[in-house]
């Protein structure tokens, strides 16, 4: 730390990223990547806009806002993209909430939550999920706070049903609800229509999962007008071409194969039933997820030995220090013969134990 | 305005980019872009880049960073790349200055500085200019608050020499002397080398003007170690994963191709003493300008309305509202044939007024 550096973030632990080895000897199942490359349509879109970087992009993201508006069934006024999903949530910690607006989240979900209400200082709670690691709704209706809730949640993958989220936002009517849905297309029905009924609900997912695009950097929210408009703003001033070409182009390529993106998604909540299967048959405990990940624990093994075991193997997977959940491994749904690999070192793994 | 709109941002009013215009009727002479293309390998690096996006980018930037480091002549450790000049501007802000730390800049100069400033609720002041448009340096001597100034400084395109530079950084040695060179390829000599002197100087560089990479979103920060590591906590609590495959891809072949820059920040230097030439015949007064724009105005007629029958005839400029220079026009150094188009259509403008 530098003798500059502002008092105000004395208490601020960045957020850690999954690790991103920079050779490629492992099977990587640890940051939820798609194991798809993206479209040939994004891929040749982004090509021919790396002819074109020496202008601007378009601030406004218009073409590549009104084809997702298009996509996600609402309007182009009520879509914002950004660079990442974190950055739309940032921008929603920064726009909505403040020192008399303070905001809740579970206990265990994206690490990421916590680390933006300290660094905007905004007050936070977290409230702890059952011991099942469900969220109870009960804790949230009418409870007068901005709330911030993944769903499906991560790391157990477990979702709330659409009526379940709508019970919050509408017992919640003066406060924020922002219901971050990176994994929503494994299985899970998006709640983006809601936001034409109430003006208190902001939805935000990502390109980097189900649309194979973590490389390029793309997230948006999607909320009434005047949410969005608020967001704009926040953005204006801090970042406004937040999006380049290449990853504008990359989108657009991208939406115009949506049978790329389902028919990929498929196979992937495919994998994940095998890997469910195959994982119980060796013991392990799993949540019911629903993204793609499976989150796993063995009763006879601690988590994090096996995460170094299968490290040793070649195969990175997540694990989290955090006491509730370190008896667990969060590992992403790859491709068939990455999942087969998986199995037979965890086979190994236990065999040796 | 949402009724959830914190008022922390009541008095804000985000920055206006240039016009980006979405056909392409124009000659564009109003956002700085370089006139090239990038180097055959930045196009070549981002387009291959774009086949693995669906793996994330690395978040540390290492071998953009190293080379970059290399480029500009230090360590690794010296430098933190961002998603444009913007963020690493935002950023700064963040990290050095608050309610106890204010900030100083010219009231002439680039525009989003105040806009950093309110967002981020820091006091800060503003500066006039000479009559003349040139900062005077004793202005900045020994007054203990942190500073930012673009060398040259926008719009006026008038630099500081670096002894001037170092004045103000050592006469300051409790706060952080921001330097922001986005324009100093054209003419001018950087003053990275002064931070292995001084641990309270922070220079901040972008790929969008003599690196043809408006449209890929890149910019830097050097500075000693631990203003870096400051700056790095700011990125790892709010986009770790700023910057995307194919911008860091775009980034290291320019940085592979320097000759090329140099041959094209050559080229623009040269047909802007062409433009000033050209205008000075026309009875166009100017600043001394040593970035990739002129600026100038007419005893004889409006900016406003220059600027207006300039897009009348496809040739758009940038005319700040200010008061103090809203006589002038921001003309951005274009291809020869751009510039001689305008001359051309300046020739017409004041022949019919």
């Amino acid at each position: 730390m530098s003798r500059f550096f502002s008092s105000k973030y004395k208490n601020l632990i960045p957020y850690t990223p999954g690790e991103q080895p920079k050779d490629t000897v492992y099977v990587k199942l640890n940051t939820n990547e798609s194991p798809f490359m993206p479209s040939d349509k994004a891929i040749k879109y982004a090509s021919e806009a790396a002819k074109k970087l020496q202008l601007y992009p378009d601030p406004e993201c218009r073409e590549l806002t009104e084809k997702l508006a298009d996509t996600v069934g609402v309007k182009y006024e009520n879509v914002l993209v950004t660079n990442g999903s974190d950055e739309i949530l940032n921008f929603a910690f920064m726009a909505f909430c403040d020192e008399n607006h303070p905001v809740v989240f579970p206990d265990i979900t994206y690490g990421f939550y916590s680390v933006f209400a300290e660094i905007n200082n905004i007050p936070y709670e977290e409230i702890p999920l059952s011991p099942d690691f469900t969220i109870n709704v009960n804790d949230y209706i009418g409870i007068n706070k901005n709330i911030f809730i993944a769903n499906p949640n991560a790391p157990t993958g477990i979702a709330l049903t659409l009526s379940e989220i709508e019970e919050i936002v509408k017992s919640n009517p003066d406060n924020v609800v922002v219901i971050d849905e990176a994994y929503v297309d494994f299985g899970n029905e998006s709640c983006i229509p809601l936001i034409n009924k109430y003006d208190n609900l902001l939805v935000t997912q990502t390109f980097s999962k189900s649309r194979s695009m973590a490389g390029a950097r793309l997230g948006f929210g999607v909320g009434c007008r005047e949410l969005i408009n608020d967001l704009n703003t926040i953005k204006y001033s801090t970042n406004p071409y937040n999006i380049n070409r290449m990853t504008m182009a990359a989108g657009i390529g991208i939406l115009e194969d949506e049978a790329c993106t389902k028919a990929n998604c498929k196979t992937i909540t495919e994998n994940r039933e095998f890997t469910a299967e195959e994982l119980k048959k060796l013991g392990f405990e799993m949540t019911n997820s629903t993204a793609n990940f499976v989150f796993a624990k063995h009763p006879e093994m601690d988590g994090n030995e096996i995460y170094l075991k299968l490290r040793e193997k070649g195969i990175l997977v997540r694990h989290f220090s955090k006491k509730e959940i370190s008896q667990y491994n969060r590992i992403t749904i790859g491709a068939r013969n990455e999942m087969e690999m998986l199995v037979n070192a965890l086979k190994e793994i236990l065999k040796e134990n």
